[in-house]
C-alpha cells in the first residue's frame, strides 16, 4: 500500500486505555510498522498482533521512533531512555509538556514546529479542548480579560485510567455524575494556562472545573467566554472557519452544538458556539468535543508523528 | 398507623416519569389515600395498586387535594377545575410558577406561605437546586452582581419527559453527553430569575447551561458564582449550615461535593462548595444535587402537600 | 410508631454493597435500632447516621440479633462469635448454606422452620431466584428429570462485590456483557442442587450459566424446563398462583415477562413464563428477577430476621 | 490507492443505525465509491459526506451495485427495482433470506455460491451468530439431536433500530434487562432453522430466546449444545480450529469466552466454548458474540460485496 518503507515504531505503555488506543491505531497505520510494545503487568499477552514486553526487554534500538503512553513520573525516564539511543519520541504523559526540550504537540497550533522536532510533548485531553476552542478568539483579541473564561469539563471514565480503584467501578460510576478536583485544582491547569499565553498571548483568569461522566469515552467542555465586543453568532464561527479552514481534523459547527457522538473514534474536535441572551456585557458560550482517548491522546500522538515523519497528516486516522 | 384518617388524594397525569414517582410516593405515605389516579395512554392499567382512569373519569369530589403531573400547557386547565371544584392543588408543571395565584412550592423558602395555600405551583427542577444554592448567598450579600453567574446544569433523561422521541433512544444517549438550550435558552430561566429576585433581591446576570446526562435520574448543577469579599472554605459552608441547619431535607457538605450517588431516590438537596485557587478576584464554585424527580419533582410536591396539610413535612419521604 | 421497644441489631461488615443496603433497610426499620455496625477500611465513617466500627469494637452484647454481610469465609468466625454470646444470627454470606447448624432462609419455603432459628443462612442471590422459580414445577412433579434444566442467569456488577479489580472498572464494564463460570463451575450450584432436592425432590441435571450485565444491581434467570406433561400458559401461570397466593414478596406475571424494572429496589421476585413452540416435547420457558442486593441479599435477610423476631414479615419492606 | 477504478455503489436506507454503519463503512471503502444514499426522514442532510436523496430520487443507473437496509417489509419492492435495472444487489433486509432467488450470505459458509451472486441475501444479526457456532458441531454430528439446543441470545439496542419507541428510552433501557419473543417467537427462527438443516444437515429442536442489553451494539449468544459422544474441551476447539482456520474473520478462543468488547466495531464472530461438568450426558457450552450492526448486518453485507466484486474479502474492514 506504501512504496517507501514502514517506519519502526516503538510503543511503551500499551496495556492502559491510551496505550491500548495507540497500539491499535499503530498496527493499523499503513506507514508504521511497531517494532516492539511494552506492558508491565500485561507483558507476555498478544494485543493487535503484538507481543507485549517488559519494559526492560524493549529492544529500542529497533525504532526509529518511539511513543509513550507510560504514567506520569514514569515516563520522562524511559523517555530520555530512548532519547539517549538517538531516537525521536513522542511522549503523551505530562512528563515534557512544561519543559523547554520539547515541543508541544498540539498539531494545529504547532505544526510548523513538529516536523524537525526530537522529542514531542503531547498535550493533555482537557487542555486540547480547550485550546483549541479558546486560541483563535484570544488570537483575535475577543476575549475580554478583565471577567473570568468558566470551563465546565466532562470526561468519559477512560480518561482516569485502568487501574483497579473502588471510586472507578462500574458500581459506583454508572448512574452517577460529579464533579472532582474543583476550584482549580486540576493538574492540568498549568498547562493549560502557559499554553494559552503563549500560543494566544491570554492573560485573563480561567476557572476550570472537571467532572467524571458515566461513559467510556469522551471529553465536552462548555466553555463561557465573556467578549469584548458583541459577536453573533455567525460571526463566532467565522473565527473558527477562518483560523480552522483547512484543518483536516477539526469541524466547526455551524447553528448546532457538538456532542460525543459527533467525535468518539475520530481524531476530531468538533467546535460549535452559541450567543447568550439576557445579559448586559456580551458573551459567548463555546462547546467543544473530543474523544479523550483519540484527539485527547493517541490519535493526536500519530497525528505528530506523521508530520514528524513527513507523511500525509491524517495517515492512519479517521477525523 | 396514623389515629387520624387518611386524606384523601387525586392524582392526575399519573404514567409520565414524575406521575410515576408520585403515585408511588403517595400510595406509600402513611397520611393519604389515593382516591383517583389519571394517565391517557396508560387507562386501565393498576399502578401501585390503582386503576389509571382517563382523565374524563377522575372523581375529583371524592379528593381533598389533587397533584397535578399532567404536561406544561395541559395541566392549568384541570388544576383551574380541580380549584372551582373546591379542592386544594399542587401543580407540578410549569403553568403557574410565574403567576400571582399560586404560591411557589421552594419548602425551604416559602414554607409560612404554603400552610394556608390553596394552590402551591412545585417548582421546576432546575431551579430547586440552583435556588437552594444561590438564595443564602444572595440574602448574604456575598454575590458580585458585577458579575454574571455560571450555571451548568446536568440532567438525567427522565428530566425530558416519557413521549418516544428518536434523541431520548437508548441507542442515541447511551455512551452520549451534551448540551441543549444554550445561551440562555432554556424555560426555566424566567422562573429562575424571578425566585433570585423576589426571595433572594438578587438581580445580576445568570447564564444557565443545561446538559444531557447518559443516566435516569438525577440532576447536578455546578455554580460558578463571584464573590463581593474574599470567604474561605468553612466559611461559605458555614453561610448554609446556618441557613439550612433545621432542615430535614437539605445536606450541607463539609469539605466533599455531591454526586448523584448521594441523591438519587431522595427527597434531598445535597450542596458542597470550593473556593476557587489563582484567580484575581473572590469565587466560589457551589455544586448542588437533587434528584429531579424527588426534590426536584414529586418529592418536593409531597412536601408541600405534607405542609398544607399539617402533616409532619417528611411524612412518606426519605430525605 | 412501634409501641413495643425496637430490637437491638447488630451489623457486621456494613460497607460492601450488600452491607450498605443491610444498614439503610434496618436503619429505616420501624421495629429495629441498630445499635452497631462494623467495616474495616470505612471505619470512622458514618452511613445512614452510624458510625462504623472495627470489628474488634463490635458490642456484640448490646444486640440481640446480628446479621453478617461480611464476605465468604469470613464471616463464619464472627457469626460463630455472636452464637458463644448467646446471639441469634443471620448470616448473608455462604459460610453456613450447605450446614445443619443453619436454618435455610428461603423466607417462602422454609418460613415455619425461621420462627425458632438461632442462626439463618441466607440464600445466595441466583438461588434464590432459581428455586423460586423451580420448586412449585418439581414439587408437581412437572419437570422432566431425563432432560436437563438450562438456567441462563444475568446479573448486575453489585453482585460481584465492592473490591476494585480491573475487570469491574466502568470502563471494562460498561457496554460489555459476557458468561463467567461457564460448565457448571459457579459456587452457587452445590447450594443450588441440594435445596431444590431437599426441598423439591428434584433430582435432575443443571446446567447453570452466569452473565456479567452492565447494570448496578438485578439478576434475571432465564430457565429452560422440560416438561413431564404438555401444559398451556395458563395452567403453568395456575401452579405459581396456587403456591404464592398469599406471598407478598412474590409476583406471579400473566401473560407477560418480568424486566429489571419490575424488581429493583424491591424485596421481590417476580415471576413469568411461556410456553415453547415449534419444540417436540414440552418446554417451559421460565423468567424470574429479582435485586440481587434486596430479595437476593439485604432484603431476604430482613424479611428472616422479622419472622424470627415474630415481627410482621414484611416491616421494614417494600415487596 | 487502489490502480483499478473504484466500483461505485449505491446504499439503500441510510438513516438506520444498519444504514449508518454501512455507509460509513462504503465512504471509507478503498474500493467503493457510494454515487448514492437514500433516506426518508434524513433526506437533504449529509452523512460522510454523501447528501442523502429521497429514495424516489435514487440514480440507480449509476450504480454497479446496491445495498439495501431498507426496512423488512419495505426493501425487496426497491430491490426488485436495482435487480430490474440490471444491477446486482446485496439485501439486509429479511425480504430474501428464504427465498430461492437470493444467495443467503453468510459468507464463511456460503462463499463459493457469491462470487456470482446476483441477489444476496445478508443474515439476520441472531442467525449469523448461532449458525457460525453451530454448523461446525453440527457437520460433524456432535449434536444430539434427540435433545433441545437452548440458545440464549442478549443483543444490544440497536438491533431493534430506529425508530422512536417508548420501550427503546434511555430511561425504559437503562439499568434494565429482559427477555422477549421467548417460547421460540422471534422472526429469525425459521431463517435459522431453514440454514441449520440445509448447510448443516441438522434436524433437531431448538428453544431461542433473545434478550434485551442496555449496550448500544453488541450480541452475546448462549447456546447450550447436547452432545452425542463426550469431548474435551480442547477438541471441541479443535473442531472450529479446523473449519476456521483460514477464516480471517472469526476468532476461536482458547480457553476462554468472548465478550462484547471483543467484538464489537469489528466484522468478526469469536467462538469459546466450555465443557459442562457434573451432568449425566455431555454436553457443551459455546458462547458466541458478534457485533450486531457489523459482523450481524453491514460489516457481513460489505465482505459478501468484496466477494461478489472479486475484491480482497476484508477490504475496507478491520476484523
Amino acid at each position: 500500500m506504501n512504496i517507501h518503507a514502514k517506519v519502526p515504531v516503538g510503543v511503551l505503555g500499551a496495556s492502559g486505555y491510551v496505550g491500548q488506543e495507540l497500539l491499535q491505531l499503530l498496527t493499523r497505520h499503513p506507514g508504521a510498522s511497531v517494532v516492539f510494545a511494552t506492558a508491565e503487568s500485561a507483558a507476555g499477552e498478544r494485543h493487535d498482533g503484538v507481543e507485549l514486553l517488559p519494559i526492560a526487554d524493549a529492544p529500542l534500538g529497533r525504532a526509529e521512533i518511539v511513543l509513550s503512553a507510560l504514567p506520569h513520573g514514569v515516563s520522562a525516564r524511559y523517555v530520555q531512555e530512548a532519547r539517549a539511543a538517538g531516537k525521536r519520541a513522542v511522549d503523551l504523559s505530562a512528563d515534557f509538556r512544561l519543559s523547554p526540550e520539547a515541543v508541544y504537540g498540539l498539531t494545529e497550533v504547532t505544526r510548523p514546529r513538529l516536523a524537525a522536532a526530537e522529542l514531542v510533548a503531547n498535550p493533555g485531553c482537557y487542555p486540547t479542548a480547550a485550546l483549541l476552542a479558546l486560541l483563535p478568539l484570544a488570537l483575535r483579541g475577543l476575549i475580554d480579560e478583565s471577567r473570568e473564561v468558566v470551563i465546565d469539563a466532562a470526561s468519559g471514565v477512560t480518561g482516569a485510567g485502568r487501574t483497579a480503584k473502588r471510586e472507578l467501578l462500574f458500581g459506583e460510576v454508572a448512574e452517577d455524575y460529579r464533579a472532582y478536583s474543583a476550584g482549580n485544582e486540576h493538574r492540568h491547569l498549568p498547562e493549560l494556562r502557559a499554553t494559552l499565553e503563549r500560543e494566544g498571548g491570554f492573560q485573563g483568569d480561567l476557572v476550570f472545573t472537571p467532572h467524571l461522566l458515566p461513559v467510556k469515552r469522551g471529553i465536552l467542555e462548555t466553555i463561557h467566554v465573556p467578549l469584548t465586543r458583541l459577536v453573533d453568532r455567525a460571526t463566532a464561527e467565522g473565527v473558527y472557519d477562518a483560523v480552522y479552514a483547512d484543518e483536516p481534523c477539526v469541524a466547526v459547527l455551524h447553528g448546532t452544538l457538538p456532542s460525543l457522538r459527533d467525535v468518539v473514534h475520530r481524531n476530531r474536535v468538533a467546535i460549535g458556539v452559541a450567543m447568550v441572551a439576557n445579559v448586559r456585557r456580551p458573551r459567548l458560550t463555546v462547546i467543544a468535543a473530543i474523544d479523550n482517548l483519540v484527539k485527547g491522546a493517541a490519535g493526536q500522538a500519530v497525528q505528530n508523528m506523521n508530520v514528524m515523519l513527513g507523511l500525509p497528516e491524517t495517515t492512519g486516522l479517521i477525523c
